[in-house]
């Protein structure tokens, strides 16, 4: 059995899986089979796109307010879309006023999203890193309870729930492909990962959004520019310094994709299985299905499709 | 147990799942929970949405090719879309030219999912009835294999495989709803509810294309009139004779819903599921949404979401 990377262990994860159990879906995977989607191996997706407010987020956000000793009176968060969607939700399902920050990347469907799920929506800067900077000072003044999309041992644990959950319903793995943004739910699925013997993790990040490739390269987090068709979901600038603690020694490979195999990635997804992914959850299906990934015909690999929050006329073109 | 009622067996059902099972996908389950969607019961979804194609359609399609002592050397089916994209895709699977007959009311994204799957799509017809006396004359002019949309033993067991597999997924269930276009679906469903006790099946219809309901009231198969927004997976003029012989004494409830409320249940799904279903594919949960079916807070429900194949912006809406 491979170590579990500190600074988080296995009973962070165990503690997570029994505090969001009842408000977590757990959503299904299917089997697709050798040679599905032009690929030669033997493929299971996990639908993490079909939990509750469309992205893997609400696991890291019920935990981190769950795990508080008192319920916080107010919740804060800030968001490229589907984070703050999760803490919303999270408010309105707890009884706890939320307000949540979006930079102007946001796209239209997740601020209405966020807004219909009854949080305040504050629009505060271009990018996400921009709009943290907003919620914390608010955060800071009113004394509400600060949720951070991945920066924080509760949040990384909670999203380690779907790396257990992939391994429990697809058994063997051989390789686990997860897409990267500021790195809580890929630190998450390598801790799931690391719990067994053999999978090999890969990571993935648009060529346009890529912290964790960079800090891979330069043996330390460091920023980066941010842009392209993923960057509100995908696009933090810095890799989470726990993220960075998980992942540094974790990744057996780092692709990098370009926005045109995102879309065309999205668009497979709705032509041969009638699913609707969001860029930033068809990126690691993206990697596969360019031939980007180390993987030999006969190995059984596992993608996490994340998020769903697009309009879907986008994947139907 | 329930005996499973003539002229199919449970060893038709037993063949069926042996020739099928490499080419079909074990679509997934998702637990729902109590009181999802607004309702107040243990709700299940079968998602057979994800199944190749976009509907159930290939279960059937596959059965009644594979079980042909001979290798048909070309397949003809008439179809109001959803079939004729399954033909079209076993034709190309088992490599056999397939003629596929559409009638007007198909939508253009039918027409061209079955041509791009490699058939020749005819239009012939307004309605589904129409297309399928087009078609009955091209096969017995050229021989080919007729492939019915609902009305055969084979086409019956192999729907029946998807009933199997939601009963496998879901363990015990008080009710199973579906919805009925000429019956087969709902027959090989019927077929498999009655092979365990006590799960009640409901059919749904939509009020503007409801032949079960007429055939029930009347006690024979009639003929109704067709129109509405599921017209082209649901729009048949009057129930098969295969499928009223099992479904005539196998309904425990018989529901009409209105367009609207098809309307509303795609975009429900699509709101709390990130999940496209066409208006066929939506009937059986309008139903329930609507307050319509008999269940007590109590009973755990099964609904089957069994087709996507609709134009994703007018779920999103």
């Amino acid at each position: 059995m491979a170590q579990v990377p500190a600074p988080i262990t296995s009973a962070d994860v165990d503690a997570a899986e029994k505090r969001i159990r009842a408000w977590i879906r757990r959503t299904p995977t299917i089997e697709m089979g050798r040679g599905a989607l032009g690929t030669d191996v033997d493929l299971v997706l996990k639908l993490e796109c079909l939990q509750h407010t469309g992205s893997f987020k609400p696991r890291g956000a019920f935990n981190t307010v769950l795990a508080a000793e008192a319920r916080a009176s107010r919740l804060v968060a800030a968001s490229g879309g589907n984070h703050g969607a999760a803490v919303a939700h999270v408010g309105a399902q707890l009884g706890v006023p939320t307000d949540v920050y979006v930079p102007e990347v946001t796209p239209d469907i997740k601020r209405k999203r966020i807004a219909a799920l009854g949080a305040s929506v504050h629009v505060d800067g271009a990018l996400y890193d921009d709009a943290q900077l907003a919620a914390n000072e608010a955060a800071a003044a009113s004394g509400a309870m600060l949720i951070h999309p991945y920066d924080a041992v509760t949040t990384i644990a909670g999203q380690a729930t779907c790396g257990r959950e992939l391994i429990e319903q697809a058994g063997h793995l051989d390789v686990v492909v997860v897409a990267v943004g500021g790195g809580g739910f890929a630190a998450g699925i390598a801790l799931a990962c690391a719990e067994i013997s053999g999978a090999r993790l890969v990571t993935v990040e648009p060529e346009a959004s890529a912290c964790l490739h960079a800090a891979l390269a330069a043996g330390r987090p460091v920023d980066v520019s941010v842009s392209g068709i993923a960057a509100d979901s995908l696009g933090a600038r810095r890799v989470g310094e726990l993220n960075w603690a998980v992942l540094g020694s974790a990744v057996a490979q780092s692709v990098l994709v370009p926005d045109d195999a995102i879309r065309a990635a999205q668009r497979e997804l709705w032509r041969d299985l009638r699913l609707v992914a969001e860029p930033g959850g068809a990126t690691a299906l993206a990697a596969l299905l360019l031939g980007q990934i180390d993987v030999a015909p006969t190995e059984r690999v596992g993608v996490l499709v994340c998020g769903a929050n697009t309009d879907p006329a986008t994947v139907a073109a």
